[in-house]
């Protein structure tokens, strides 16, 4: 059994906030929306359809009980979920917070403009919203 | 119990081509890629989390059987799997086959340039590949 490793760009671009049971849950580092990332803790992962089936039911109540987190701590508008990894290959789902009029608002947050980084008061801030509403 | 009715957008914009347990499987007018939605026959529902636990697992399993069936059908180089709702608040769960070099590759779909309407040859195709794959 090979030992979990995280990608590259993954590290550098979120940071880790806790862990459930099947994955890590990271901050992204661009503060224009809250926006965490899950990361199942296995290797060899590229689509969501290559977790067991055990995997998948898991990683389907983790998802939405980060979703619904994100919701309550930031009463978002909509909260929009999304496995991608069209740069990124591990496989990672994206749980982010929308605002009707945030950046790039009602079109998605990935590739648009620059991300801006967190001041780290909002951040410790909203880190604890979410970890006290998980 | 209110009967399923579907959002005249996604009525509109999409034409159904099967229907699993949970959810219409239907196809995206635009041509540009091969982009499936996942409709759950349920009213009053936003977010994935509105789901009853029971249906967070039958839509696990419809997303990654149509998802795998998709990869299979067009040998897509990643499955883009996202449930925004930013503009369609009724909830759909999209399955968009992407390839290196495709329309905003490698960023995502929606809200991208204008649509392109399907061949009709070319449409009957893909409906049988995928629905032989699933």
């Amino acid at each position: 059994m090979s030992l979990f490793e995280l990608d590259g760009r993954l590290s550098r671009d979120s940071a880790l906030i806790t862990k459930l049971g099947l994955c890590e849950v990271r901050l992204s580092g661009d503060s224009r929306w809250p926006w965490l990332i899950l990361v199942p803790r296995r290797t060899g992962l590229e689509e969501l359809f290559d977790l067991t089936p055990l995997d998948q039911s898991v990683i389907t109540f983790e998802i939405n009980a980060v979703a619904e987190a994100l919701k309550k701590a930031t009463g978002a508008t909509k909260i929009n979920v999304g496995a991608l990894g069209n740069i990124v290959r591990q496989l990672h789902v994206h749980v982010i917070a929308r605002f009707e009029g945030d950046a790039n608002w009602p079109n998605p947050v990935w590739g648009f403009g620059e991300a801006r980084s967190w001041d780290e008061a909002e951040k410790r801030q909203l880190i604890a919203k979410v970890l006290e509403a998980l």
